[in-house]
């Protein structure tokens, strides 16, 4: 999907929580903000939202002098997932319908991410996490299950660090030996690579693959040949987040996107309002 | 009080909301809010947000080709608000401290602020409006109380249409004829300027003057010498809204400030949390 001019107030803000999280230097924050707003002026709105803010992002990590600004919060963001597991987990195995139960702490935990929301506290994750299996899906869980019983050969396509490891609930009800995941292929914002997919263990159970870009979302011109390979590959892609969503709302696959609608733009694109746990395929897009 | 760097994410936000008021044109649009991204890199952090927010409101009627893109939503909302005077009267006139309920609707009625929120909705307004008799008040409301007794020549400035509706009935309460009513010089935003006066009817029982700036708050190396002269002159100033707070907190005047605490950076300023409804001296303000 194209960049809404909505966005770009959204794109400053960000620029400005990451210039205070790699510096406590006034002057610098200043400078980052100063910059980016002239850049954001120009960027070609044509693109979408994680195409510009993989620009703003790498930049701003320039400026920073820091290739990875936002590490710090992603072990504490993955720590504190780690400490819901036992009872998520609980919740799941003692679910009349496990899938459906995974799925809506899938969608919960994508509550965890740092681009759409400055100072998340870890009390919004912990209450919207207690609350989440009790939380209403909206979209199609009944096409996605039939989706899931029919699919060979699955990639799951993860967002956030944190969310990463109750994604992992999840993929084990989705069968892991069908399953790849991916994750991005360099630090962004607080998006999922490698390293999280390892605090949360995916790599014990399912192959797990870097996609080769630093965007914020999946961007599958800027993925590598091998990720793209995989994607093309899959009869069945599973992709959690507003950033998977506006980079992949466009594309000819079979994609069900999992997410958590945080902003007017993405409700207007999905349909959805703000605040809904939604579960939707391709095919049910609103046009753009 | 300085800009801080938090306000320029909303001036973005404040350019794009007055963009989509004078024109459906998308193209129109973009424009302004590429223009004023980059204009908005530039500024003088040094100066108050009303400062800054006076020089992009003015380009953005240049480019818009309005002298009042909000001249409609302004005469919507004194018409909304006059249909609630008669209600909001038998609220003051049943209450056993009729000063305390007429300043607890006014402070309530500064929720009818466009720059601080995009899509403010008469649901909202109404909905606070119906609960404003029974908020509560954060602040020193006794000490206004005893200075409201002591003064002499009382300066009440305004800050929105519909708002200064509702300032009228709290005016009456403090005995109209020591008090001069002061608006702004020229339109900006939703800001109340004569014409909304004279919607409310102010001039029917007040002095009404015009501040000679179209800033949207008060600043007065900006306004008139008639203005300033006025300000010098009154014993007691009582200031509606964000607005004048940013631009008047470091004056040594005597101002009381009424005003709903409508974002984190006025929160940190004034020390009072988000959504409070406050009544708040110059000499009890957070240091900058």
């Amino acid at each position: 999907m194209k960049t809404s001019l909505d966005c770009l107030p959204c794109f400053v803000r960000q620029a400005l929580d990451a210039a205070r999280l790699v510096s406590d230097d006034p002057s610098l924050h200043e400078k980052i903000v100063r910059e980016l707003l002239e850049r954001i002026g120009w960027m070609d709105m044509g693109q979408s939202p994680p195409a510009l803010a993989q620009r703003i992002h790498r930049r701003l990590r320039e400026l920073a002098g820091s290739d990875d600004p936002y590490a710090a919060i992603k072990e504490r963001q993955n720590r504190m997932a780690l400490g819901l597991v036992p009872s998520l987990r609980r919740d799941i195995e003692k679910s009349a319908d496990s899938l459906a139960t995974a799925v809506k702490l899938a969608v919960a935990a994508n509550i965890i991410d740092l681009g759409a929301k400055t100072g998340l506290t870890e009390d919004e994750v912990l209450a919207t996490m207690r609350n989440a299996s009790s939380a209403e899906l909206t979209g199609e869980f009944p096409s996605f299950r039939d989706a899931v019983a029919h699919a060979k050969n699955i990639l799951y396509l993860t967002d956030n660090a944190g969310e990463i490891v109750v994604d992992r609930l999840l993929i084990e009800q989705l069968d892991p030996a069908r399953v790849t995941v991916g994750v991005r292929g360099a630090p962004v914002i607080n998006d999922a690579v490698m390293a999280d997919a390892r605090a949360a263990g995916l790599p014990d159970i399912v192959a797990v693959i870097e996609n080769g870009s630093d965007a914020p979302g999946t961007i599958l011109a800027d993925c590598s040949e091998e990720f793209r390979r995989r994607f093309r590959e899959a009869d069945l892609i599973v992709a959690k987040g507003q950033g998977n969503f506006e980079s992949l709302s466009d594309e000819p696959y079979n994609v069900w996107f999992l997410f958590k609608v945080k902003c007017p733009v993405i409700a207007a694109r999905s349909g959805l309002p703000v605040g809904a746990h939604a579960v939707m395929h391709t095919a049910e897009m609103v046009s753009a």
